[in-house]
């Protein structure tokens, strides 16, 4: 049958991503690849987790193995309330302030949902976290793209554009401002103090939601934290999105949204038409997790892991790019990434092909861009390759840069 | 911060569902419930489930904790596929004609999506499966209900609707014909081959996707296995839906999509924005007890348990109702369902305070219209209660008839 002619404009547009084309070729033997921004699976606490697995599955079977309410586990939020109010003092919160997603990705889908309409705009970062453009572009609204600086959103930028906008009266049509505050994804910088305090004065001027995606919050190497925007806003100004993927395991697929009973109600609403509820089980040993281990404590050797290997990667950087006139990168305070720019007129798409042949692998910074543009950018995670092959990966990139570089007369 | 101008045209017309408010009665001591559609949880193969999860998670760590890639577990796609060839005598699918979903929700959801646009039909069946109703109208699409009978969908009223539509020149805008062929939800009631036959060459005259959702199939107490849908037309005719909800553990979250590769591949896309993937873990879990167990032999004493319940409902219906004029109810022959119709009249929504002092429950017919009309009917499940209050459930939602019917001068 003519599958087209049955498409809706939705399933029309779907395309796969830039990033899972290009991956493809990132596990060929000897390839270095710096492009996946997935956790090393050796910072797994696969032992304490099969055993908490095996025990709750016979113990709480009726539970773990049955549909879970939409919200979620409530052993689970009772865990992550005590957590928050611990790492970060939010105090006052209830279970009615916490939902659990099958994965953040879910959490972005849903507040696509939520608030997007094909006459909404979303303000968000440029570079774009990927998978939040894909949830908010499968609502066909428009982006107000905001260039990221070294202490994140260029708010001076932010401000000019919705005083523009409520000049045009369109400003009611801007439903939210979105935000990855701490290490960001792809572009490895951290909101100061001072923006997210701007920011949240702006979200009020204008009425506006905040969502907070943070989930890389825990991972920080060096400096000091910084108040969420969740915690210097009032109650229902900002939506929390967190996640376990980064702290626990992936596998697990555990989200959560934390924000004002009445929206949170409304994302469980929309949960029960798109996935009735996640997994009980998984939620389930989360939650034993958290209660029999401090979450802190036992993330520290990945946190020191990652560290490792971000200062193995800037050393490179620092001993094979000095010399290309007009190259920076981000020395990221935590997280998965790091964010390299190369001079202007490179296109680190096309150079990829001769990144191929090399054997090293990033992502483009064009698959990052609101509009897809062409950059000179490139997102590098730094977690999964060992320390050696970061070295031996940077050189190679070097070799690729230089190559590029010479092919189309810049350097 | 005023959260209703922030609201999509979706965000704002979500609702919680009937069943959901009603079933927050269920749990008051000494209730009985024939509401909740959800296996006995003593069902559930915990021993062996715990056995395995407690082996991957220590020996596939690297797997099962990780991301998933986001058409799922290629080893349980390959499980999967031999017990389809093993059961039913599918053949020559790959791994490319499946797809993994967090449970058949997820494949509803994203069914609507991929096809339904706000000017496009779904024909549906009345009664209608509460899920499939959530899925689709967040999409916003109209319905053609088409009404049940006791072997299924009303062909002739599809025939002259789609005939109707032909002639309206709409026929386009149909995208599918959804159905529930075995032991329907809520109706209880299997389609016959012979309503198959007919509706595949409806699909095809219209060149219309027909959408099959089985979760049930598998759990028939009595009467011989019809052919799939899927079976019986050519492929890419027929897109089917499955789940482990109702065969293995619904806490597992795992459904699966199967059909033709390019419409696969559609669903692959859709669900990559919607959460990324289904966790890897529940994957490998179901992966390895389908390679260790025979699935058919473990579900044996489940079938005969809920056959047993079913056989001893269907006798406390006789006992009871026997002298109620113009009742009438199913007598399914698998699945977890029946069906009860009341005289004309009756109002089971309203009837339903009546049941709540009386402390039985069932879900109103009402829940279940595709245009929210009042209903005679209602939707009991004989799956989890034990077989001694399933009788005394009976007995007191007679008593719950009699008065109301008393009460409405109808009896």
């Amino acid at each position: 049958m003519n599958f087209e002619k049955k498409y809706s404009n939705l399933g029309k547009n779907l395309k796969s991503s830039l990033i899972r084309e290009l991956l493809k070729y990132a596990s060929v033997p000897n390839a270095i690849s710096f492009g996946g921004g997935v956790p090393d699976p050796e910072t797994f606490p696969r032992t304490e987790l099969a055993q908490i697995a095996s025990e709750v599955i016979e113990k709480e079977y009726a539970y773990v193995l049955q549909y879970s309410t939409t919200e979620g586990d409530s052993e689970l939020a009772k865990q992550m309330l005590n957590l928050l109010e611990k790492l970060y003092g939010f105090e006052n919160l209830s279970e009615e302030n916490i939902m659990f997603t099958t994965g953040s990705q879910q959490a972005l889908e849903l507040a696509g949902k939520i608030f997007l309409d094909e006459d909404s705009f979303a303000i968000v970062e440029d570079p774009f976290y990927l998978g939040a453009a894909s949830a908010f572009r499968m609502r066909n609204s428009k982006f107000i793209a905001i260039p990221l600086e070294d202490d994140g959103m260029n708010v001076d930028v932010l401000e000019r554009k919705l005083k523009d906008l409520d000049a045009k009266r369109l400003i009611s049509k801007v439903k939210f401002i979105y935000v990855i505050p701490n290490f960001h994804n792809p572009a490895g910088v951290t909101l100061s103090l001072e923006k997210r305090k701007r920011i949240i004065e702006l979200a009020e001027k204008y009425d506006l939601l905040i969502i907070e995606d943070d989930p890389y919050g825990l991972l920080r190497f060096e400096g000091e934290y910084i108040p969420s925007l969740f915690k210097l806003a009032e109650i229902g100004r900002v939506l929390l999105l967190n996640t376990f993927s980064k702290i626990l395991a992936p596998g697990l697929r555990i989200g959560a949204v934390i924000g004002e009973k009445e929206i949170v109600r409304k994302f469980v609403l929309a949960k029960q038409g798109t996935d009735l509820c996640s997994s009980a089980l998984t939620q389930r040993i989360a939650a034993r997790y958290l209660e029999r281990y401090d979450l802190v404590q036992q993330i520290t050797p990945t946190i020191r892991l990652y560290k490792s290997k971000k200062d193995v990667m800037m050393k490179a950087f620092e001993e094979n790019f000095s010399d290309i006139k007009g190259i920076k990168w981000v020395n990221p305070k935590g997280g998965l990434f790091t964010w390299v720019t190369l001079p202007e007129g490179f296109d680190t798409l096309e150079m990829f092909e001769i990144a191929k042949k090399k054997l090293v692998f990033y992502i483009p910074g064009q698959a990052f861009t609101p509009d897809d543009r062409i950059s000179s950018s490139m997102r590098m995670s730094f977690c999964l390759p060992p320390h050696e092959k970061i070295l031996e990966g940077v050189q190679r990139l070097k070799e690729v840069i230089i190559e590029y570089g010479k092919l189309k007369g810049l350097i």
